[in-house]
């Protein structure tokens, strides 16, 4: 690639595009994402970009996966800073379409999950993963990829995906990214823009607890008192509330059944202040 | 075309067959179906086959869109006879995937019309167009092809199927067909196999009383009046219930504006014991 890297806003610009790859046998995936990319986002780039040979970034800030008090306004938009980042790991193209192309006057298609969808998020924020299904598949549809890279910190996110994808069979693989972290162990988010120095030393106990919490359950402690135990620590390092620090089956996201220490899944939501973070390792 | 129709049953069979047409160059069409296949089926084919090098039919009665109550166990099945017919009109394959290829365990996704699919079947049958949008959003993204043909016969579910291709951007064309009726201007329709010989006779009823009704929209008569005579008339040539019949805009379905003559479209369904007809033509 040379020149800037081609930003595409119209569903027939992108099936232009795709239609030559797909016409000349090149393979190609997708990053979705909401812009305001870190080093996760990249790292999500370069693993596709070594299985296909071209990569379309999406940028786009879905707002079916807000309600109305979250933080859709004020979600970091930097699109001239994302384009300067996407060009140093050889995206090909960036699809951004607006909202009246993803959602044009009369739209009224849902595409609802349920199985990895139910309970830990969607305790919390119960339209989200109707918002992220639908949108991921428009996602998909619109852009026809090979592959479609997703992070594991948002590791729920990521189940729902799968199972939308195998549902409704969709001709796409997806691939989960192991989380990339900052050097103190804090999962790269476009969230942490929002916390203050203060708060971004406190998230720092995000991770410290969810690991505590993985050596507990690998050794076999009792997974209620480990639980109210790393919901404890976050809340003495300054978290503000604990929506959730739990051990569950990596691939159906329920509770484990009593004594089980193989393929577990510690995942955690919390708050500082105004800023929600989560995170999530394997046991 | 010579020897048998091969009928496909799993999804690797399915996308090798579409991945050799596609490589190729070839385009290709779908007819979903619940088999029991009629002369308007098979219009469909001839349709899509028209405007495609091959054409692929899907037989599969899906039970996701039957309420229990519903006739899903005696709806009738003769894929002998369904593959006989289809020969006699150029068909190339069919998709006829088991209830566990279609529904494996663990499936949860559900793509949930509205729009469209508000008022009329909805009223009466509160599951159908979830069932019916699932089943063909996993129809075309398994099949994958250029053109899906549907018959004007259930024409909200042509709608809610236009709405969900445009609101899920699936890169695919619907292709509305008219109705293809008896000669006495029943509807062809699978269900009219259920009909004893004197029902047989009162059925040409529902096709007189929506031509009447249509014939009075397109004078400017009263619609409420008007409607009220068709159901009358329904139930006086031995109807013995009559969920609906209406004018509509035959875009939105919606009820028109006072006064409107033209864009609309007359719906009926109405039963004969324990056989639920609909029929529809335009004003």
């Amino acid at each position: 690639m040379s020149g800037p890297i081609p930003v595409l806003r119209t569903l027939p610009q992108m099936r232009e595009l795709t239609g030559q790859w797909r016409r000349a046998g090149e393979s190609f995936g997708l990053v979705p994402t909401m812009g305001a990319l870190h080093a996760g986002h990249l790292e999500l780039v370069r693993q596709v970009k070594a299985r296909c040979r071209h990569v379309v970034v999406s940028i786009f800030v879905n707002p079916t996966q807000f309600a109305p008090h979250e933080d859709f306004d004020r979600y970091p938009r930097d699109e001239a800073g994302d384009l300067a980042k996407l060009a140093s790991v050889g995206c090909d193209a960036v699809w951004s379409p607006d909202r009246e192309v993803m959602y044009p006057a009369g739209f009224a298609t849902r595409v609802v999950p349920a199985g990895a969808a139910e309970g830990l998020e969607t305790d919390f924020r119960p339209h989200f993963f109707g918002g992220v299904a639908t949108v991921c598949c428009k996602l998909f549809t619109q852009v026809g990829p090979d592959i479609a890279a997703f992070g594991e910190k948002d590791f729920q996110q990521l189940a729902v995906v799968r199972q939308m994808v195998r549902d409704l069979d969709l001709p796409l693989q997806i691939l989960g990214v192991p989380t990339v972290r900052e050097a103190d162990g804090l999962a790269m988010s476009s969230r942490n823009a929002y916390l203050s120095a203060a708060q971004r030393a406190q998230a720092t106990a995000m991770y410290r607890s969810i690991t505590a919490l993985a050596a507990a359950a690998r050794a076999g402690a009792d997974l209620a008192s480990a639980e109210a135990a790393a919901g404890k620590a976050l809340r003495d390092a300054g978290f503000d509330k604990v929506d959730y620090v739990a051990v569950r089956d990596a691939t159906t996201l329920k509770p484990p059944a009593a004594g089980t220490t193989e393929g577990l899944r510690v995942l955690a939501a919390a708050w500082l202040g105004k800023t929600r973070l989560i995170d999530n390792i394997p046991v």
